[in-house]
């Protein structure tokens, strides 16, 4: 069984393909062309990983649902519908936010991930984890990276673009306790979001798993609009 | 500055690409065609990931220098040599087992890197972390599995392809107190070795990390041809 998933919800893309829950190919690029222009080449690649492999021969399909990027979100979801449909397989989301937090899912400390959201604000949730597996997770928002540390709490792990963009703000507001992830594995990785997806039972579960896109907050069309029309 | 790093010391093989000390490409392939066809386009792909980039504007050049595969080690240590030679700036060697264990640097438990070594061995060395920080790391050695267990203790976590290969057992031998990672996350990650080799002090060192493969064990025909001459 072939399971493929991507994430667009990031400057760049995160594209992973499963064969039979063994991880086959993984990519991930960090640049401002990707979503309109690299996106198709590289998930040809993931699918030339394996001789003989072809896009119908994938069992499903999964997407970072969000939150992130509105226009990147849109386009990843849109590639993932588009590829299913065509193939007639199941698609699905996975938050954005698990992509990062079960890359640090063997944490004893509690794991806040901060995705940068621009305008002095932050996606987060707080994951607790014991021995790899999910105990607890708080609900995703969109508030002050302040807020997000309160949440937290003083001792945790923080993790993200969100951790690094304010990280100085964390360390005073903690006192200094808070502990930090390498930059390099604050991106949300593809592969994360399908560890996150099967760590329940081991298997996927497309039906809890819709994929609508989760903003978390209004895009600046729909405020710009509310506000010219009274809305 | 650019730093690019390689891993062939397993099946497949992991690429990553950092500007400045943030990943800008990062890509892994688990195929059996990957070193000696599919190696070269991938470079290829990474560098060109940035616009106008080109391989002589890289700053300097990783490989996993081992243990792993022998004909894997060869290869990538070889075109890491001569990409840096080719644009005459340095090159490194940086632990396999650290591009495993790195991957886990925030475990409190102590994290048992075990690659599959084959002939019913592992390389295997035990990693204990605090807050991202690597505390101790014990000597990096090839033995049975059941040697490893007893050097990480029956409370530690075990990641690589080796804990996957030996499960049952190190679940019987540390009555079923070990805890594994995820399969998805056992492979060596380029971006993981660049990880352990600026964690010291943020910056890469070349000359502490010269770039020799390290086997550690004597190769099928090193052994078969002393076997014949008695050497």
């Amino acid at each position: 069984m072939y399971l493929f998933a991507l994430s667009t919800a990031e400057q760049g893309a995160s594209l992973a393909l499963f064969e039979d829950n063994v991880l086959v190919f993984e990519s991930s690029l960090f640049n401002r062309q990707t979503h309109s222009k690299g996106l198709l080449p590289v998930i040809e690649q993931a699918v030339n990983t394996r001789p003989g492999m072809t896009i119908d021969r994938i069992d499903g399909f999964i997407a970072a649902r969000g939150p992130g990027s509105f226009t990147g979100l849109r386009i990843g979801i849109s590639i993932i519908k588009g590829l299913a449909r065509a193939v007639s397989k199941p698609c699905a989301g996975v938050s954005s936010l698990d992509g990062i937090a079960f890359r640090f899912c063997h944490s004893q400390l509690p794991v806040c991930v901060m995705m940068d959201a621009k305008r002095n604000e932050v996606y987060t949730a707080v994951y607790q984890f014991q021995y790899g597996k999910l105990i607890q997770k708080s609900p995703e928002v969109v508030c002050l990276p302040s807020t997000a540390v309160d949440q937290a709490g003083v001792s945790a792990l923080f993790v993200g673009s969100g951790s690094k963009v304010y990280r100085d703000m964390i360390c005073r507001q903690t006192q200094g306790k808070a502990v930090f992830s390498y930059p390099a594995m604050d991106g949300i990785s593809a592969s994360a979001l399908v560890i996150s997806a099967v760590s329940d039972n081991g298997v996927f579960d497309f039906e809890n798993h819709p994929l609508h896109p989760v903003y978390l907050r209004k895009s600046d069309a729909q405020i710009h609009f509310e506000g010219k029309t009274g809305a």
